[in-house]
């Protein structure tokens, strides 16, 4: 019989999480009961809303509890069912948690092909991160043919997405990324028109060269004065997209609001907040769309694996210090 | 021959406008040239976005530039004319500036019935702002029967248009407003549900009470604490118009963003400025709306009139210390 190791939220964090504010226990792993399955988890998604999901209070989601497994999104493998949808070999998609073994009833849990894509794949371009850009980009942003496009994060899971779907729609494109390395890599293999360094340039004199005609739609990941450069260059009826707010999430003081915001008013510009949930019903549409354009070559994805389950604290950090490049993946090791 | 009194914009200000920033300067009235016409200026409007037009630097208007005629909305009469469009005895509105004589050339002017209205009207509901109230509201806001609508600025020339309006569209109308009196002239005059005193009360507890179901409909004057405090009880969906901020006015320190604006995100919110000129074409359209509403009762408007150009400058200010009671607007005196 196996042993089931789980990260539990011990403690909400202050500030950027630590080591303190995890428990990690092992357990013996759980028999399915009527209409449930167990799942072997074999790679977990590490995303920035997962800093959210740690605090107290009202959200788009409730909170983690204290005690309670660290909720993440993840793939694996049905090992034993009692459900009639789900059969032992069947490879799935869902919110595991940060565990070996998760037993699950089946509500928001997808099935998926191991062979179509790699497996880390359908946590990235074809998971959350992807659907999130696919109708962030499309539905809130609203971009059109000819406008210029600007997003942050550029060279994270969800910002290349982002960039390389405007690129394919006829958008300017102008990625915001931390590092030349990063930079390089979102214009030289994805595509993108131009690049700003925020790590080494001024990011409001970049916009100034590269968005002559201003911003049309801005997909924001990570708030901040980032943020606020942007909102100095908006183009007339320009849509800012609110996806999250990475730079502020581990903030121990309140939040930096956008303090040109009234940019919106001298611009006839909206900002306006998404989460990618409200879109669940038409994930499929997305995935098709994109699997053909990564299979045409439009697409290209590309995922940061980290191995080892006990590696977890550290590794959701690299997020928060722009250390992952691409989508960040914790591959979980062969449990004992 | 008469003399013209004129405010002309001497410096720009830093912070509050002080007696300094204008020069009071007086000159022969000129004659209208070909194509153009004289106005007496009777009625000058004060508005928060004078403020604004002060200051150097790109904005939905360019600035006035130092030395000229202070900008202003104002109705008066035609006292001389070269132009076939508009005959001596006509009552006209137009940004006339603060002046008691301005030239024409009719760009911009509007014929007005002075028996079917008082002047001051022209220059409040019937005028700018009664036009915003009434496109912000419907055409941003896209208010709905039985929505909440918070506004604030409650008993100014907009708030008090956009919350009987919203009344009138069957809407739940909660306003925030400063001091006992304006609050109950707002919920016992203009059949407000509810005004909150920003000034003793307590912002946040006030909505929590009033809008037990969330804000739907936020229109913005405002700014600042009372713009954060409303992102806090937002309802899924809501819509934030950005129609001013009166209280950063002023700053000289750094606008203070909304902290909260990631309740957007929360909630799948927007925020979207506007700028009532975009909607020039549809004036008409909303001044025959608004004038049956206040024929039948529906609507009411207050305007706070104070006399003598030479008092300009102090009563400007009166709309940033909150001391106005409704249309602020400045009488012109007999010119010499």
């Amino acid at each position: 019989m196996s042993t089931n190791r789980q990260f539990k939220l011990a403690q909400r964090p202050v500030g950027t999480p630590t080591r303190d504010n995890w428990s990690y226990e092992t357990s013996p792993v759980a028999e399915p009961g009527d209409g449930e399955f167990l799942v072997r988890v074999r790679y977990l998604s590490l995303d920035p809303a997962m800093r959210g999901w740690m605090n107290e209070g009202k959200s788009y989601v409730p909170p983690v509890g204290i005690g309670e497994v660290m909720r993440a999104g993840a793939v694996g493998e049905v090992v034993a069912s009692r459900h009639d949808g789900f059969a032992v070999g069947d490879t799935v998609s869902g919110l595991f948690g940060v565990q070996d073994y998760a037993i699950s009833n089946g509500r928001g849990v997808n099935k998926v092909d191991p062979k179509a894509a790699p497996l880390p794949l359908y946590l990235g371009t074809l998971g959350m991160p992807g659907m999130t850009a696919y109708f962030g980009l499309l539905e809130v942003g609203k971009c059109q043919d000819g406008e210029t496009v600007v997003v942050s994060g550029a060279a994270g899971a969800v910002g290349s997405v982002v960039g390389q779907i405007a690129k394919i729609k006829g958008c300017r494109v102008v990625g915001i990324a931390g590092g030349a390395e990063k930079c390089r890599y979102v214009v030289d293999e994805l595509g993108f028109d131009a690049c700003i360094d925020y790590k080494t340039g001024d990011v409001k004199a970049g916009l100034k060269q590269h968005c002559p005609d201003g911003i049309d739609v801005y997909f924001d990941n990570v708030g901040g004065d980032i943020l606020d450069a942007v909102l100095t260059r908006l183009a007339m009826h320009a849509r800012i997209v609110i996806c999250g707010a990475i730079s502020q999430y581990n903030n121990t003081t309140p939040v930096k609001g956008p303090s040109n915001y009234m940019s919106l008013l001298v611009n006839r510009a909206s900002m306006t907040g998404m989460v990618v949930f409200d879109w669940a019903a038409r994930y499929g549409e997305a995935v098709t769309q994109m699997a053909q354009w990564l299979q045409s070559g439009q697409l290209k994805s590309r995922e940061h694996v980290v191995e080892g389950l006990q590696n977890f604290p550290e590794t959701l950090l690299m997020l928060f210090n722009g250390e992952n490049f691409g989508k960040l993946v914790l591959e979980i090791d062969e449990p004992n």
